[in-house]
């Protein structure tokens, strides 16, 4: 099922469709999780460290009017068929989700799409660095795991969720800064390179 | 100015905005230059050979209809703000824009927008490979042109266009296969490793 925004503005497309709940910690002051990682790619960005972009949220166009200047006038919110961000950094080619979860013990997986996964096995086939971003906000924790587990857990786990210890072991935990909002790279150094 | 497709259909948001001229070339059989990359595309992700994706369009999405299940009701069609491809080859991060010209002598470059050439920068500096696939319709002859040559010529040339002969000494020649329509990737093989 997809999630709507709960309003729509100009900068919409800059804005996720997904709900997300407000992060309370004092690095990321009552942002959502979603423009913590946004605001991050911005700071990366802008500091020439890494060149990370949100997918636009794909939008089912049915009926156009061309009498005035082709106005959309019939359109619906699609789910994202692949991840919300893929880019560039050290010259490698960069893919993730983000998502949260209000669980105290596990990371569910109802909410990752098989068609998520499928793109997912796909970069790493192509020697792409691909990962989840999670964020615990329960424990107030954010960890980088690597694709490759979450598929392995989709694929031949219970497929329902994975514990919250593993993940901790797993896991890459982020460290809290208050610029940028969630410093990943610093995770994707560790992991990767 | 944007262009807008001339039909919108179900599948809209995997078709160009930009109308394209009918190739007439034996490779492409009659295939749009944009539709013969998608097409290409899809070969080589169905090959496992590379995983290259078309942005999707971004819309301006100004009113949506709560009471019928987020029904989008007033919403425009927006330049890309990026380029049109992104994706992955050999684990490098690849980006790149087509353009088809129809002039004889030289490519035009004021249908390249300066938010492209900044992004197309970025990923230089990120350490990506970024280029332009140029389509002469009238010589029938596709080039891969690193974009850092065409940054030069946009800011340092007459900002005009390019010579063909120049595109003809400086571009990788795509040469012409049944399947994929557009064997780029070769070329990305010629240049870049």
């Amino acid at each position: 099922m997809i999630k709507y925004p709960s309003g729509v503005s100009k900068t919409y497309k800059e804005k996720s469709v997904r709900p997300t709940i407000t992060r309370k910690s004092a690095a990321n002051r009552g942002m959502t999780f979603e423009d913590s990682i946004n605001k991050s790619n911005e700071y990366y960005r802008e500091k020439g460290i890494a060149l990370i972009l949100k997918r636009t949220t794909p939008i089912n166009v049915v009926k156009v009017d061309y009498t005035r200047g082709a106005k959309i006038t019939e359109a619906y919110f699609e789910k994202q068929s692949t991840t919300d961000y893929n880019g560039v950094y050290k010259g490698k080619y960069i893919d993730f989700e983000a998502k949260s979860t209000h669980h105290k013990t596990s990371f569910p997986l109802a909410n990752i799409y098989k068609h998520q996964i499928e793109h997912l096995q796909e970069v790493i086939k192509q020697g792409g660095i691909a990962f989840f971003l999670i964020d615990f906000e329960v424990q107030n924790k954010i960890f980088l795991v690597d694709a490759s587990f979450i598929i392995d857990a989709y694929y031949n786990g219970d497929r329902k969720s994975i514990k919250y210890e593993t993940v901790l072991n797993e896991g890459i935990e982020i460290e809290p800064t208050f610029l940028p909002p969630i410093d990943y790279i610093k995770a994707i150094d560790k992991k990767y390179f």
